[in-house]
């Protein structure tokens, strides 16, 4: 006789699809009267919240868009852009969030690949994507988000018929019953990242994975209930790190930030009394760099999150003045963002200021979320030993790792190996478990928090006449962390000069990706013909640091 | 075309089934050295916690033990109790802890329907499980706790032969690999409840719901990492609200509690340090009427939940002079122990402590795990309205929902209507959206923290010759809350005293569950013959309080 465990399936009353949706379905009961944003001299409740993201779903459905519908949004930190993580996936669709510094072409890009039905847009961004439908094959219905606060209004062409942000809500249904999907491993959102390999790819999030990631960094970053939440981390990011979902979990109340500066950052801080917020070390870089007169002390322990480099000892240590206790923490697009966080230990205490900031500035041991990391040799597949010296590639395992990559069968098959997401960086594990990255993927610069491919750049210089060959790699930068340096081998009887190649690459991509240095020579090769982008590498850091 | 959203199957490395004993895993991972148990003089760490379970995981494992076995535990809140939380399950088995308090019959019962394949057992509850072997078809392997610290050390029959809850662990092998479920639905532990019809009904947790609940308590009792956790909620209740397994994912440490006693209680908080612990409001009443010389005041604010029946104001009132700060919440078995919190909202500052106090003891609004909770007519299957009036019955949605009843269809089918778990107990809302229960299910009634079932004392007195008919129900009681009380009809020509059918009762039941007080005459009843027990209940209130 086998007893009866397995036959009790699940029901509708006991097994219910994770999603973060369900995460302002309970503030916005619980907590109706609470203040859920804060921009300039709009502020909204979860009551309004709520209503808000109800209404645009409900327009958003009304269009007859619904489950694996993309709806892109190209938009800066402003109340719009949080309420799109809640109204898009509400209405059934999955949310794409573009990097607002990208060029016309890769918009472009992105809006054929993602295939988007809809396009909603901060009217600053206008200008871009003008650009880019003029090359897109599909021409999405567009929705402007005009802000009255934005520094730049370009004006839209008459010829056109555009709708408006408010307009959805205002046409919207406030009684439109939400689109919990059925299944939590729906698609629910739609990240664009520049990979390893020049074209971006389209990182697919889903709904499980977001519930638990939220759940997972209230454990790991011990979130008390109402925090309050500076965004300045970009919501285009990984969905802004999953923290529109997470604040919206702990009742918190998020302020928004359009566009970065020190002092805003000091005097909102201020002003609105703020416990928690994000950034890259070139944020905090720029906080220990502003003026005397801009930064401002507070008399209380702020909570930081930091991610994408690790950040100069120097850097943690000036964060003390400022009480910003910072925790740094690693992740990639495919994995929700952080999966990794320097957890202080208890006897770090007694080590001096110095060796503390060194330890934080390991990517560190796992949050709550994340099952399984590990450091392996690629040629074996075992674990490295935790000697800080052997260096392997870190492994990853968990319900916060991507469904895999839209429309890219090849990519997602080779992102997943023996049962693992391969993250393609490299790192070494110390005897107290706490993983280094020693060696980021080696095709990856990392400049002011963006990741920047280096055979995108590359792919571009091979298209100017004079080029034979090309090799970008990182130069380090005191402001921007990273720059893209390029290494290149002229055709013979052609000519170019740094100057021009620079041009020539400015016009043809994003301006932050443009390489800074490009240095003439022959190009250092391997028996069989690959470049050895290590030496260059070594070259570059020879070059003065600019 | 259909965008290929629903092309990206799970696989291994993004898809890892939910389970609890993931906590242990990291927890020991990150923080090897902390501690982890503290149990008299016995303290063990993280790293050695690990241990004990893998080895223990391996012996359960090595005697042919795995998937949907039942172990049964009968053992007080020491190490031990704690360990088989995760060893159980490590080794693939279903943990059924038992209540210490139940009588041999029921244990029989529980041997028998449960189909234990193994026994662990606290040797001061030997006696008990000896009588219950006796009467049991199952004859499982029997592991015995020998705790040196137990009060009681009946003598174990030298005929028999027994293992040794430490020979598990010194046979176990260290390099054991768990047996994580593949499948987050795999059943977890069986959990026996009175319910309300007499028999012991067998509840059964998935991997998937425990792990959610206790990412859920995280988030909406805001725990923060390394919280000092006394265990005084006995872990065979809904085991222990969860927080074996809640307290390790946020490496806690955790001081066993054997016994309650409030002079014990007040030293442990005291010597260890304890900043959270829980327990029935007859514990807090306990603290609050213990001697003077008996109390101690800390200095600063301890975390205590409360669940079972809402706790006086005036109990609520008289913690605070020790600092303990009181979270009310509302679960049951089936619900995995707490769904519902009086979350305390900003504007209660401004009240009253009485008013507060009389806030707080309302059950609540929902934690961050449940999906929906709902007070219906049901009757019409619509929620009634929010007026504090309108009594309904709580419906409850959510992963941490049981999976059924083991091995009963029925009960499993009643329990679940329309998508909804249906709890049993009448409620109503308020305006503000917190529900109050107004009358519990009205066979239960609840003494001293424990379920007991007005349906199985009336089958035990329904035995006795002179009874015609019995109706038990909640007597109001100042030590234990409530005790039952038994209105008996006599067969017409029969005899029998108070004291005589109290003795009777005593025989055939767990002494906490005989009525403390049985009122002869004639029951009223419906047209239809049903006895009307809310007219005895009205009788019971008139009685004299004991």
């Amino acid at each position: 006789m086998t007893i009866e465990y397995d036959q009790l399936p699940t029901n509708a009353a006991n097994f219910v699809a994770l999603t973060p949706l369900s995460f302002l379905q309970r503030t916005a009961d619980i907590y109706p009267q609470r203040e859920s944003l804060i921009y300039n001299d709009r502020r909204y409740t979860w009551s309004q919240t709520r209503a808000r993201c109800t209404r645009i779903a409900s327009s958003i459905a009304s269009r007859g868009l619904g489950k694996n519908d993309t709806v892109s949004v190209f938009a800066f930190n402003t109340p719009e852009m949080f309420e799109a993580h809640f109204a898009v996936p509400m209405s059934g669709a999955v949310l794409n969030t573009i990097n607002t510094r990208l060029d016309a072409l890769t918009v472009s890009y992105i809006i054929d690949h993602g295939e988007a039905k809809l396009f909603i847009v901060d009217r600053q961004l206008w200008p871009v994507l003008e650009a880019a439908l003029e090359t897109s094959t599909l021409q999405p219905e567009i929705i402007i988000i005009d802000d009255p606060d934005a520094t730049e209004k370009p004006s839209l062409p008459t010829e056109r018929e555009f709708s408006y942000y408010e307009d959805l809500v205002e046409q919207g249904d406030e009684t439109f019953v939400w689109r919990q999907p059925e299944d939590e491993w729906q698609a629910l959102s739609l990240n664009y990242t520049s990979g390893t390999t020049g074209r971006p790819k389209g990182v697919v999030y889903h709904h499980r994975g977001s519930y638990l990631m939220s759940m997972g960094t209230v454990v790991s970053w011990a979130l008390p209930q109402h925090p309050r939440y500076l965004y300045t981390v970009p919501m285009f990011h990984c969905n802004g790190w999953g923290h529109a979902w997470t604040m919206t979990a702990v009742a918190g109340t998020i302020i928004c930030m359009r566009a970065f500066a020190p002092k805003l950052l000091f005097d909102l801080v201020d002003e609105h009394k703020v416990t928690h917020f994000g950034g890259a070390p070139i944020i905090l870089n720029m906080l220990a760099n502003a003026p005397k007169s801009d930064q401002k002390t507070f008399g209380r322990t702020i909570q930081v999150m930091t991610a994408g480099a690790p950040p100069p000892s120097k850097v943690l240590e000036s964060m003390t003045q400022f009480g910003f206790n910072i925790m740094h923490v690693y992740g990639l697009t495919e994995s929700y963002g952080h999966i990794l966080q320097s957890s202080a230990q208890e006897s770090w205490k007694k080590e001096s200021i110095e060796t503390q900031a060194e330890l934080k500035s390991r990517q560190g041991v796992r949050f709550a979320m994340t099952e399984a990391v590990e450091v392996v040799n690629p040629d074996t597949g075992k674990s490295v030993p935790a000697d800080a010296e052997t260096v392997g590639e870190i492994m990853i395992r968990g319900n916060t790792t991507m469904k895999g990559y839209l429309k890219d069968k090849e990519a997602t098959q080779n992102a997943f190996r023996d049962g693992w997401f391969v993250s393609g960086d490299l790192a070494v594990i110390h005897p107290d478990g706490y993983i280094q990255i020693k060696d980021r993927a080696k095709d990856i610069i990392i400049s002011g928090g963006e990741n920047i491919s280096s055979v995108e750049i590359e792919a571009i210089l091979y298209k100017h006449l004079a080029v034979g060959e090309a090799a970008v790699v990182a130069l380090a930068d005191d402001k921007w962390g990273e720059v893209p340096c390029a290494f290149v081998e002229l055709k013979v009887g052609c000519d170019a000069t740094e100057t021009e190649l620079i041009a020539f690459c400015t016009n043809h991509m994003a301006r932050f990706k443009r390489p800074k240095r490009v240095i003439f020579g022959d190009l250092p090769k391997t028996a069989t013909g690959k470049i050895q982008k290590n030496i260059l590498r070594e070259a570059a850091k020879a070059l003065p640091v600019s």
